[in-house]
């Protein structure tokens, strides 16, 4: 995490969804979901549920103590607990936790955290849609040159380069949409077996259940502290997300480079510019776009390489590896599509200079078509329109996720 | 890809899914279903459709020249085509591929043999989750250790870990069953825009959905030569799945080990043997499986950089990374797949030791409980059961793709 | 960065040596460094370079301005010298920073972490060593099974497992030496030129070199802003050590299960224990160290690509990625050294378990020999005496970064 | 490895050099080398060792039946051994690997592929580096336009950009000079301790030594089994060569952009064209290379992962996982080190374009300066040619490494 962010340009964007402060207060608030939850399958009186809740109310965790004794059990659950046990009257400081193990708490607190981002997330790359689908439908017809493996290829439109961005969005959103929908409670006890929870009502399962819906969580039908696929798929989507994000940075910064000049970033004071050149004005978004594409597979490996590394009940090591990586991750995705949201908005278009380009290339844009040279770039531009079409009713059909 | 597999074990289980020959083959494999799409829509006569096929039918293409010719055009396309063209009468080498670019052939090419691959893996992984679940059920009962941070936690049964196992290889198929009904084809010619195919035929976006049914596949509405998000949801498919068996083979391996000798791998001859110790047998299908999942991170992770790395219409060296990652991926995991349904059938559960020890450690076991360490672990089994009738009825109700 | 550490369990053994704190710091000191660099080959006054350092001393900057701030140009080096200006008369205002770049900046400035951190992990690898040799010396003849595949091998002794934990940590404690001994300042000005610095001074590379010196470090001849061997040897030395460092955890997790019993360690307060079973002892430093390991390849897989994706005279992308890989990497190696250094120290070797074992194992431990199972395991060791004469020899020799 | 290198587009430039034949004469070279060291020191007839290698000379191993049994025991040395055996007199055959295990001769061939892969490698940064020094030293004085983050920064010369990319290969030629010279031998028998070797020798670690100096490769005084420092250096010494690589790779593709045309791969007959395109000039050198860069540091994490994860004497999977990786990355480099050659000999300058575009720009180019953008930009080139001399005596005292 990133404190200030002097490190991570535009961390400021994420600020308070996943730093310890908000680690601390999902944690708490999964203490009491088990709290309201063992009151909702009468395990405990209500009274006592929610005197506890209300203790818990004005209580802002110490996270220096905590961190301080993260080390010696190997997780912040612990300290946590301890320093809320000691605002409760002991009868009911018994109470809390009971029945649950740290992981349960702990992997449920980064599910919570995953579904503020990811939300979060899904809002910014729903305001990136918008803006690029303006894009692809007012410059749908703006001829530029196409270029693969870094030369002139055949001509396209700018439209057509902003439907795949879109495109690209829109499926990122489908998964950001999915796996939201799918964020499960985690709640097995000590081993995975619910027996403490035995012990404290006559059907464990239903108050798992009823855990789950106190947190707004789905219940998955059983504990996953050795099946990671919960964490994996979190990761897969921000690094997919991350990987439509990178792919619009590179072509904004490609295409903003002074000798192409066909994009650039919205001018804005400050931005973008030099502690020694005053005539620059960096791609800097994109940049910083592209620097998190470049960054998230890594993250999302790590988190894999956890779930393979599973062994026992529950771990000895990879669990606890999964932390920062998906902290980082989500981090990072929830900074890069801001940002993405921002230069979708800003983006200026010199589609007089494109066009200028693909005329003063035509010979080449055309010469599969084996034209002689003096052919137009517009009438040779196959299914473009259509491409555009598509997307934009993907993204008119795709439902509120997209919206 | 592993020739003869020295330094892969049990690649052979994947031979002839993945080597350059079947690289070749699906490419053209691609190309034929290209002409024939040129004939469903009229472009060209089925008789001219037929006889390309005809020519192409008793050829095996020289690898070994496509080989030495690959760096030059940075693909094996063009080589391939050169010598289909050489086989064919002028007029109809000269419709061969055209309207397509090199990268339509080769990712759809690659998305055959991923087809080919999940479709294996699906079958393995159904294999292995039959066995799976008569072990849960027959060993629901079989109290045994649990184990956390590598000691003693409370009581669970083998039939529980069994199910875990196997809730893991259900989740990881209904990916590869998710990931193969999505399977696209890639269509776009030089600049994605089917310019050329525009020259061919009135509707190229017909003819890319009839390419797309010619080969089985799913005509994504516009081509993806720069959102990879296809590719990557192969790769992450796979990873999820060599995670899944990644479990099951650390958890086989560690209780496989002598001082703890609950579970051992089937005794087969030479098995597991050493090259100097005439007594050992070890747990060879688990390491191997352990070491699939140890490496199948990385690969995803170069999926995803790939793709975060796309550029322009088609980029300058990501796509060409993906190449040799997403074919060591798919061969590691259909590898260890098969490995993992060889493990699971023959899997050897010593039942009475699982007792004997959590008896001997019953005080630790039950300590969560409070007891004195008089109690009986099977009496603290909480959630148990219903949580292997959970799995057992996901699998029974799973459809086709479990079976 | 892990501001209070719920997420990084111990890393308050790394506090104030990474954070954003930190990071401002060096950056301050490595403009009081150019400063009086250029004071010292005469390009300004010593007057004004001593009035500078003045009002720098007691400034504190700003870290939260300055991490907002940081998005708008893309590092964190523009908002801070804003800060630092705005503290200086005019003239001497415009001589800060002048003739430098950012990147040569925050690179140094994160050198000098390196530095910092660096010395640190030489200290407790220096102090894991120590207590390694000890254990390595002392228990030269305590027999053991040796595991190979985790079934039983041929018999070792503790001491040369121990002594290979120490050879790990001797080799990793010499490449921190050379790293240590070779870090660079970062110098070129706004493309890698001096060029400005050119007009400062007759001659700019003598003023680089004047710069080094003032940091204590290496003027490596010529800028590297897109040659990032610098980086990734940090990288690569830390990643290594990790290495080391998770071979020591694992064996002392995989020893420390209860069913085998041979190592613990340190019991102490609070320590290892779970939030709901009162029995535990968990080999918690083990653990973490072991989660160390796993997190640091993809931490330095991350620093080689950002150096493979360097491009033009200061990249697009790539230089930004690698600073929280850096931090965290930093972060997590000190972490980790110092856990071993604790873990070693406190290790409870139970010698007569490992001699029990060995001996109820014989028949197998010594089956490459062709025993009929009544022989001494202390009777086949080879060379083991000599391979820990060897490593001793290593450190005793291996001069003061070993000490 | 690649077969014919349908999907690894120049893996001809490493034929023979890492593939399953290139292991299985390498074990064999192994084998061959232990019976001469097993003579050497007396332990067995010269006789027979003579004879052993006459029976081994004009035998090929057949890698099919090699590679079929590879899983079972789950390394490729055990039924090489078998097939060896075979040809042997009994008597001869005990003596045949004895006091070995299978991990001693995998080790010890794959670090003998390693020694010819690095020798190569240091060959072509040879020669690339030559083409290097002749483009920094006659383009000393071709200004062209300094760019970061993708905008002009300040004038450079392109002979300051050859001197970079020659400083970049004379790293890697030192790191992998460096690593050639330090390339262990791996021998410790079944668990480490050579006992079976004293058994038949008075002297094991003098047997040992002798059998480095058979094969040409350093005796590192112990075992290496689960330290695997040798393995992860010859990695990062690749990984680091790639990024060397990538950074030409990358700087040549941008800078062959049409748009910027200041470089250009040299023409080829069908290098560099388009399934579809009859105009198209790839570079696919560059493109190749750049691939090659964005591969190697996964595959580097992935031997540091293997390292990581040792336990016990050998360990139950991390091994396995090395091998597969190593290979590819030796093949990758060499690769890419071969193609950067040939780029680096057939490098075309457009150097009046690049002064051109430096004039055109001079205002943004000596906007640091402040003058009104009448400037010359050759006047404001700072150390630009000092540093160029640097780099040039760097390569000219490097020694026979970089010549």
């Amino acid at each position: 995490m990133s404190e200030y962010g002097l490190l991570t340009p535009g961390s400021f964007r994420a600020a308070g969804v996943v730093d310890d402060r908000a680690v601390a207060d999902a944690m708490v608030r999964v203490e009491l979901g088990w709290v309201s939850a063992l009151a909702a399958v009468g395990a405990i009186d209500r009274d006592r549920a929610e005197r506890i809740a209300a203790a818990a109310a004005d209580w802002t965790p110490d996270l220096a103590v905590i961190g301080a004794a993260t080390e010696a059990v190997g997780n912040p659950v612990v300290p946590m607990l301890h320093q809320l046990r000691e605002r409760l009257q002991p009868a009911d400081a018994a109470v809390v936790h009971r029945g649950l193990t740290s992981q349960d708490v702990l992997d449920t607190a980064l599910v919570l955290l995953g579904a503020d981002c990811l939300t979060r997330v899904r809002a910014d790359l729903g305001a990136a849609s918008q803006a690029l689908a303006r894009l692809a439908d007012a410059h749908r017809a703006s001829v530029m040159a196409g270029r693969t493996l870094t030369q002139y290829a055949v001509p396209i439109t700018f439209g057509l380069k902003a439907a795949h961005w879109l495109a690209g969005l829109i499926e990122a959103a489908d998964d950001v949409a999915a796996t939201l929908a799918g964020l499960p409670v985690q709640c097995g006890g000590a081993a995975g077996t619910l027996a403490l929870s035995g012990e404290l009502t006559a059907d464990p399962v239903a108050l798992a259940a009823a855990f789950a819906g106190e947190l707004g969580l789905v219940w998955p039908g059983l504990p996953w502290h050795t099946r990671r696929r919960a964490v994996t798929r979190i990761g897969d989507t921000l690094v997919a997300t991350c990987d439509a994000l990178g792919h619009l940075g590179a072509d904004v910064a490609t295409l903003s480079r002074p000798e192409i000049g066909e994009l650039h970033e919205a001018a804005a004071a400050g931005r973008g510019g030099s502690s020694t050149m005053p005539h620059k004005h960096n791609p800097i978004l994109s940049v910083v776009i592209r620097s998190a594409a470049m960054q998230s597979p890594q993250l999302g490996a790590q988190l894999h390489l956890a779930a393979a590394l599973a062994v026992d009940e529950r771990p000895d090591g990879a669990w606890h590896s999964e932390w920062p990586a998906l902290r980082r991750l989500l981090e990072l995705t929830v900074t890069a599509a801001s940002q993405a949201a921002e230069l979708a908005a800003g983006l200026e278009v010199d589609a007089d200079r494109m066009l200028q380009r693909a005329t003063d290339a035509a010979a080449d844009l055309l010469a599969e078509r084996g034209d002689d040279g003096a052919g137009d770039p517009a009438s040779y531009l196959g299914a473009t329109d259509a491409f555009i079409d598509t997307v934009l009713a993907r993204l008119s059909t795709g439902g509120p996720e997209h919206a």
